[in-house]
């Protein structure tokens, strides 16, 4: 199978918390080229359990995200299987692998865009879910570098239901005995399957499932088989300790914890002076658009601007809904024109 | 301790699968007297995981629930640990115990209504989540019999989201290979906490968690005690072939699944003639208001009350929380007088 990503080799980076992550890897995508003065770039991160390709569905000629037009750097989430990550890490892999934050993926990803490209400038920082709390923290920690985000159904700090839902996943996870504190031999499978069935309640709103989407829109024959060949399916392909990984640096997420901003949201989201459009969907059932109303009203040159559909979380995902991928679409186009 | 409980041995009952449920028991606390026209019997049914004593809190002679006034019978839900369970049944106990509905557990509850107390008419069934489902059954199985309804965060019948949470809930308990497909022959501890982990972002809203209602209200001393101190500890009490028992009872939950409305759902609940007061909580995650309002658009004789709450699914739970309770009681006495 042809590769088809790059990596940015860091070297040992010292993280956050003062642990250092060996050899650290930054496997990234790019569509379309840098233009001569540098700053047509686009950062369009992954989220929870995502690669690259996962993101592609946003990108084409006839979208925003033009890369006839923009240079687009897709990086990979720390802890996703193709970054560095528990699963791939040689030195401190499987339990061992460090706590990373996003504050951690997003400075690796600005010496991938200063070190490697030389970029002058970010367009855009855009992203779904964790991928939208990574463009949330291109905009507090790079104000001066960053000149529009565009996070959708995702927040600047990862909220406390969020938090308790995803101790729920982490739990079902954890239960499975064969997953033996990280130390498996063999994929925690029952555990990993009912990491699928939590999810699949929070993924989709409850107006998703009275319409039976997954029946009539996604082709599922029954809410069982959409459950097992979905949201299951989903989950087992995933290692274990990858995607505990992951979840520790969703459920850490916030831009405001570091040494810019103290634990000062309020102070870290009226440092974003970029253009902001936030869209939350309606009917997301843990990054709610109350949530980014609260987090706009904070923004000094943001708009709020809701995703109407039942999809919940997943409007934003996989472009699996036309009608909520046009929305969002045709939104950012009007940012980036702007 | 003293048993502050009755009980109805009903015999050997065919339940509406065609299995039998051997020396079937319903347990039932009372309040108050039954009066001499043998029509001011209140029904007031348990929910998931609940018993008898945990429906105190809405009875009182200041309350609507007046036990000066009305002869209050609390039934134990079948598979709760007090009525016939996979953790009390001899002959068919742990994970033989058969299936129950609620369907059969209205119909018991109707026998012990009729044939011990030979009550004349129910002036009020009500109940909450589990209780309120069977408050819907109480006025679709027996329209001639029941004069009031009264199901707060309920449903007639459990939605396919609802449904889908459940799944996430049974399978983070079975993911813990100690359960060992219900043969245990010690708890699944792991799985019950797991259990409560993933029921936490449930039980409350959204709102409840972002107003810290934990800690502000309930007195837990952070999101964590909370989650081990309230959630996990509610369900490591419970015996986990009890609790699966309970789940598929709500998962089939149905008003309409039986021979008298072949499940059609718009012909049962327009059979039901009882004054109905339907009230969801406007925040609840499962049970959330847009169901009931669908319910009562197909229901004769029925008002939608949606409590303003940001107490989710909890806001009709135990008594929690004083502003859910007054609105819940008030509105339950306007009722009574009509």
């Amino acid at each position: 199978m042809m590769k088809n990503y790059d990596e940015f080799h860091a070297g040992d980076v010292v993280l956050q918390s003062g642990a250092v992550l060996g050899s650290a890897t930054l496997a990234y995508a790019t569509y379309g080229k840098l233009n001569d003065a540098r700053d047509n770039v686009i950062v369009y991160p992954t989220f929870f359990c995502g690669r690259h390709a996962d993101n592609e569905w946003l990108i084409g000629e006839d979208r925003a995200l033009d890369p006839s037009r923009y240079f687009i750097v897709v990086p990979n989430l720390l802890g996703n299987g193709i970054s560095s990550s528990p699963s791939n890490s040689l030195a401190s892999g499987g339990a061992k692998f460090p706590f990373v934050s996003l504050y951690d993926n997003v400075r690796l990803q600005h010496r991938l865009l200063t070190e490697r490209f030389e970029a002058r400038r970010v367009a855009l920082a855009v992203g779904w879910s964790m991928g939208a709390q990574q463009a949330f923290h291109w905009g507090a920690l790079y104000p001066d570098y960053v000149e529009r985000i565009a996070p959708f159904c995702g927040s600047a700090r990862t909220s406390r239901h969020n938090f308790v839902f995803l101790e729920g996943v982490k739990a079902a996870l954890k239960a499975d005995q064969a997953f033996e504190q990280g130390a498996y031999r063999r994929p925690p499978t029952e555990g990993l399957k009912a990491v699928g069935r939590v999810y699949a309640g929070w993924g989709f709103s409850q107006a998703f499932y009275r319409s039976e989407c997954d029946i009539k829109d996604l082709g599922f024959s029954s809410l069982e088989d959409f459950i097992v060949n979905f949201w299951e399916s989903l989950f087992t392909r995933i290692d274990a300790n990858d995607l505990l990984s992951m979840l520790a640096t969703w459920q850490a997420a916030d831009i405001s914890s570091n040494t810019i901003y103290h634990g000062d949201l309020a102070k870290a989201l009226g440092s974003i002076e970029a253009r902001a459009l936030v869209m939350p969907c309606d009917t997301d059932l843990y990054f709610p658009p109350e949530d980014s109303a609260i987090e706009v009203g904070l923004m000094p040159n943001a708009e709020l601007k809701v995703i109407p559909s039942i999809w919940g979380h997943s409007a934003g995902a996989l472009g699996l809904n036309k009608a909520d991928v046009a929305f969002i679409d045709q939104a950012i186009k009007g940012l980036l024109a702007a």
